[in-house]
């Protein structure tokens, strides 16, 4: 098994404007960098293995209980340890998805089914999952918003999914980092449904909403404390280092950011997806922070924009797609811009 | 398994004075705070997975090929993802020590042994831990100097130890997180074994040496490409964080930060020892950056200091130890007069 690289290698490249990695356009919030700076001198020491100011104040965000709450070391370590903790025999995910599920269910010697998304839907996911739900299963990964193809599940859907996977006894997992990105967030996210399903995880990161993927902050709710209580007994008592849970107290208090990521998204997003269209692309998924499309016309649309300083993510390397899928975040207006001149250039030799 | 709560609860008492956690007396080096304020605003992007930068500076650091070193979100962490990546069946360590082997032994389903040190060798390593390496054996866990002890392992019983590991196709991981803080630490670090030893993995922390435990990073040496890919499939990509590896970098490039800490821990370690067993304490361990002792004659010595103001690690809850061992960092010549202060009050009621 090879392990798929990710996009955001902006260190192999180091000054190219980076469309390969799905964080807020906005950068770290003024806020979180002035909390960072003025408490540099504590981190001599150790973090809170508790991560009690964080976790209140998640809780309080979030509208559930602290005891709900676990904090990790970025989402895609809780990935890891939840896959760890419950020991699953077997396992269903998606094709395409965020391949770590695939990494983190192999690394805890689990066998990984694949649930096919097919081009005909627009990779929506369908009701034909719901066939594949079983006793026979121990865990079901999903994202909401999937990434990468950008499209949410149905609502009406997800919960068939939640109740079926109660029934069966499987626990579910719902990465819903994209989440905040979505026009109703509150319509999409699952944490409702928390207290009368204890079988449900839902998986929640600082990354993208704030920009704060080098700091490494996720956290997981789960009404469910034997799952919270499996999930530490895999984990070192200080995995959640200081500056995150710094960063992550002052994120929270930060309303003002939100609002404007979350309109900054929205408006860019529809601007940067009506000129892919225009260009001949097929855009196939464009409700979270970054948009899925398709060139049926060119090959290494990637390397072609990298020759131009610009990281986009080549999408032939997950599980279902070819070399003729990409992804590309939404970033402030004049970054995609930048794109979208490039990309006229390649594709129409301007 | 009650897990065992360790030192620095610092968040339950934070004006306290704090002995219990075992980092360096002289704080985050300045040249690392530095380096981290100036870089506050690059942490929107993520971490470099390979650890470019940072795995140079210690490979060149530490004399050994760059392919040798796997970065962690602390060397707990490691212990971790080594445990689950090894998935060893029946593992040995020692008792009393760090209870962090254990832990991460259990979440990785293997089952552990326990080898007992004892008061009458003032708990060192004898060479009775010869005769439990067998090859029914997967994995053994080594502290040196052992937590909280305070005791080296003898060199040439070491490599004694080393070699029938070998023979009997054991792992043997010797984490050496305070062998910086050893008189000669060139005398007892492995790294030198390495290369002939494919078996062997030293592991090694930044938070006890650069007082960076609130940053999280630690590494591995070893010489076996097949370990380090083990380890890294059981591990998200972006698992070292931006702050931790800027400070990383920047705390290698600082010499003097270290001649310094060497030189104020060997003095105050004498001091404090002496200051111990004048008050007729008994002092078992004094090699590392924290002494080890026992009193006979009173009980909750942690309690009556924590009324005080000061925290030291009460060792009753360690494997084979009772509630008479305490173990105390070695700070600066005022902290360490404190406590001397305090325990002259309590002891002699003065």
């Amino acid at each position: 098994m090879d392990r798929q690289l990710h996009g955001g290698d902006t260190y192999g490249h180091p000054s190219a404007l980076d469309f390969s990695s799905n964080t807020s356009p906005l950068g770290l919030p003024e806020s979180v960098q002035k909390a960072l700076a003025g408490s540099v001198g504590d981190w001599d020491g150790y973090p809170d293995p508790l991560c009690r100011d964080l976790t209140a104040a998640i809780a309080a965000a979030d509208g559930v209980p602290a005891a709900w709450v676990h904090c990790g070391n970025g989402a895609a370590d809780l990935i890891f340890r939840v896959a760890q903790a419950l020991k699953p025999r077997r396992a269903l995910t998606l094709a395409p998805t965020f391949s770590e599920y695939e990494y983190a269910l192999a690394a805890a010697g689990c066998e990984t089914a694949f649930h096919p998304l097919h081009e005909k839907d627009n990779f929506a996911l369908t009701d034909t999952i719901l066939g594949k739900l079983s006793p026979a299963l121990d865990l079901v990964m999903l994202c909401n918003p999937n990434n990468p193809t950008g499209q949410p599940v149905d609502g009406e859907l997800l919960r068939r999914i939640l109740k079926k996977c109660a029934d069966c006894k499987i626990t579910l997992l719902v990465d819903e980092c994209f989440v905040p990105f979505l026009d109703e967030p509150e319509a999409h996210t699952l944490k409702g449904e928390l207290a009368a399903h204890k079988n449900l995880i839902v998986l929640r990161a600082f990354t993208k909403l704030y920009a704060m993927a080098g700091l490494r902050l996720g956290y997981l709710l789960c009404a469910n404390p034997e799952t919270i209580e499996a999930v530490c007994a895999c984990e070192p008592p200080w995995n959640v280092s200081l500056p995150a849970q710094t960063a992550g107290i002052a994120a929270l208090a930060d309303g003002e950011y939100v609002s404007r990521v979350r309109e900054v998204v929205k408006a860019e997003r529809k601007y940067l997806a009506g000129e892919l269209q225009k260009l001949g692309l097929r855009v196939l998924g464009s409700r979270a922070n970054y948009l899925f499309f398709k060139c049926n016309a060119c090959r290494d649309l990637d390397a072609l924009l990298e020759q131009r300083g610009i990281l986009i993510r080549p999408c032939g390397n997950f599980r279902g797609l070819d070399e003729r899928f990409y992804r590309a975040a939404v970033k402030t207006h004049a970054q995609n811009e930048r794109l979208v001149e490039a990309l006229t250039e390649i594709l129409k030799g301007a």
